[in-house]
């Protein structure tokens, strides 16, 4: 058996030792030993977007596969630290994911699907209101949240398929999902005849969309989301909140899909600039090292699309989707506790700085319990190596009753990652009509734009990361073949 | 603009000109010029299995794609007659369907889907109870069914996730599915404290899974069902009997899989023979011509298994599977009546002949409507070349009120289609228990087994065929490679 090796990416604090930077993972990959200076194409991050495309593209195309990282997987991987498995990014499948469900089964991983405790069985559901700390019993929760999410797409006579009748195919209904684009989802629920606590409870659920608050979600967002994942709690809960991958975690699905691609990579490369002509595109990277390729297929994050340069540059409405990017810019934290807590699920909104926080099922040490956390995107917490408030944020989610110390936490904080600059995207009010199909459109005649912040389907999650990938490899092909 | 070429299969009966047999269809294609002796692979198949077999495989292996048909596409094919496209097999479509939305996605075929309107907004749902033919309005029908089919998986105490948590991992649970695989449907309704007329509307429903009756389906294949769909009448409808493919249908998805396929491919050729030895596998047609490879991919569909011949013979295991086969053996007929009917959808079982009826969407011509229906497996209609049959089992789906003239109908007899024999697939009590883990195994060293009929996902519909596509092409990938 040889060693994990370790990512620059994610931290580890623990009492006894303080903080390490740098994560095992198996996510980790070496370059090609030899590169050539011209290919076909240059695939342009190896997050699922770019592992697809490539592994995609490779036995029709000369194929370069080159990202800023140390590893495969961008927003998505799975640290292995002390026997244990953290996923230190996306993380949930579930087979109505359409195209991430594909790949599993694809590889025959499918079948290592297990659960979180904390959101199958939770035995007790927190909800944070401002300096209340509810809790809730399981059962009357999801019927709670049921009559809520019914009143809230119940708008001016309409269903939620005369709002968004076709989730991947986002305007469909063009003229009536535009309408709706423009209420943020804090004015639907604020438009709602319900209790002040039902407002905050309904807009809590629905700022996990997009983990920042529920103005920055659009109504039709939100519709979209509902769309895609079923309308009840109970189904949004299993597609986005039940199943993650054992043995192995999201690095395993990554590492098959990256096994399969067998064309070249370099790691360890951001990229500067990639510019085109009207024979060949060219990418260059921070060393100062420049590939040429009929065509790009360019994966790079929106939130970090606006820090590389483009020549020609992109068009200004692009350049403007660019600037504004989406809202998400949260990070990642996984507890490690003793003794463990029975299972639980809480979630809160400002001013809390967890977004959620839950057990998860990797309960293998007896004295030892595992919980997942998103630290939202406005907290207060700008350093997640302060441990103290790290340990505070904790606090705040989980009755007084709970004496549990906390051991260790490692995270990854998305928001000052220079290479993803967010955590998952949900867009705000407005954007899709304005932005949304700039965004997918090449950028001139040779860079291909893909990525899963601009997805059709599901939107911010690894199953929109591979449906680009997917859709971009067969546009390149076609290019390539006439 | 070039003709639509005329399949062998189906038949067009018109009140003016009487029986022809054959239909236009874009699925038919020709044979390549050149084939040769010895391939690394040939796909036995060219239904949706072996389309996306052979199209994973080709970049890697020399591939041979071999038919029995004039067509691609096996029990899922449009046929184009008068400017309107009709489905003669598989036909429902939606993004739960993951593997097929997934190559939907990936042709840009996804915008294309359109509704049927008996099941979009039936203005009247009938439901045939023996003698006498109900009419429900839309509103009542789906509360009384949602409770019904509460009832039906509600039982020992479990929940529906008891019995089938993994709807792709048929023995996730084992021992629990194994226990209720013994019931049939019918005997689970039996059991329920309703009334008689829900005990019959609630088999007629659970008779759809496999257009048989509910003593033919197993319960936990009916639970299985469920699990997949979502368990609401709602999700149910959206998920398999909603959303078809307008703008070349289902003919259009074989078509974008074919037309990516560069290997050699070999039309009208049912395999007689398939014999293996230890360093090679040899197919044999009735024509006597041989091709040899170094692997098979055998889609045959499961009916059909027990009439080609395999050398070393199936186990004797499999070979009583495929002697017993699955219970699905109707076939499907599609009116056009003048006038238009308002949109309706009308169900039934035995001795009605249609397990159900609904009128579509293709209402172009003003003055003609078009319906869809299913030959019941047990139907004493045995030739649907018998004008006054076929028309009679109209009649009695639909209120005597109903004056519309049936001027033409189109069929496709699936059961006695001698390389289908039957429709779709869903297994009887105690059939997954005894039989799947051994269809789904190899056939000695060198024969890759792959349908629809025993997929694990959406078994028995387009979308476990291109599952099992992919996953043995996956097979043979690592075959191959090592």
């Amino acid at each position: 058996m040889t060693q994990t090796p370790t990512s620059k990416d994610g931290c580890v604090w623990r009492a006894t030792t303080g903080l390490r930077k740098g994560l095992p993972s198996k996510a980790v990959h070496s370059s090609s030993a030899n590169l050539h200076e011209e290919y076909d194409v240059i695939v342009i991050g190896a997050g699922f977007t770019g592992l697809t495309a490539a592994r995609d593209l490779y036995p029709h195309a000369k194929t370069l596969l080159i990202d800023a990282r140390d590893r495969i997987g961008g927003r998505t991987w799975t640290s292995n630290l002390d026997g244990q498995e953290f996923e230190m990014g996306g993380m949930w499948v579930h087979w109505w994911q359409t195209f991430m469900w594909g790949e599993l089964v694809k590889y025959e991983l499918h079948k290592n699907i297990t659960t979180a405790s904390g959101t199958t069985v939770p035995e007790k559901v927190y909800s944070r209101n401002k300096n209340v700390l509810e809790v809730n019993e399981e059962e009357g929760f999801d019927e709670r949240l049921d009559q809520l999410i019914a009143k809230f797409f119940d708008i001016d006579g309409l269903s939620l398929r005369d709002i968004v009748d076709h989730p991947y195919d986002t305007f469909h209904k063009r003229e009536i999902f535009q309408k709706y684009d423009k209420m943020t989802s804090q004015e639907r629920i604020d438009a709602l005849d319900i209790e002040d606590t039902d407002k905050i409870f309904l807009a809590t659920f629905i700022s996990n969309f997009g983990l920042t608050t529920a103005d920055q979600i659009g109504f039709a967002e939100a519709c979209k989301w509902f769309s895609l994942t079923g309308t009840t709690s109970m189904n949004i809960k299993d597609t986005m909140g039940l199943y993650k991958l054992g043995n192995g975690g999201m690095t395993s699905l990554a590492n098959a899909i990256f096994d399969e691609y067998e064309g070249d990579r370099i790691f360890n490369s951001p990229v500067k600039r990639v510019t085109q002509t009207a024979s060949c595109a060219t990418v260059e990277t921070e060393a100062g090292v420049a590939f040429k390729a009929k065509y790009v297929i360019c994966t790079i994050p929106l939130n970090v699309l606006k820090d590389v340069e483009f020549s020609p540059p992109f068009s200004p409405l692009r350049a403007e989707a660019c600037a504004v990017g989406h809202p998400g810019r949260g990070g990642k934290i996984l507890y490690t506790i003793t003794p463990p807590e029975p299972p639980f699920m809480s979630s809160s909104t400002l001013p809390t700085d967890l977004s959620f926080l839950f057990t998860t099922h990797e309960n293998t040490a007896g004295d030892s319990g595992y919980l997942v956390s998103f630290v939202h995107t406005d907290s207060k917490i700008r350093d997640f190596s302060d441990a103290d408030a790290v340990k505070a944020a904790f606090r705040a989610m989980v009755p007084e009753t709970c004496k549990s110390e906390i051991k260790e936490y490692i995270y990854h904080d998305w928001r000052n990652d220079p290479y993803a600059q967010g955590t998952w995207c949900c867009f705000e009010a407005n954007y899709s009509t304005r932005y949304l199909e700039e965004l997918q459109s090449k950028h001139g005649e040779r860079v291909i734009m893909a990525s899963s912040d601009y997805a059709d389907g599901w939107r911010g999650c690894i199953d929109g990361a591979i449906e680009q990938g997917i859709r971009s490899a067969m546009t390149v092909k076609k290019l390539i073949k006439f």
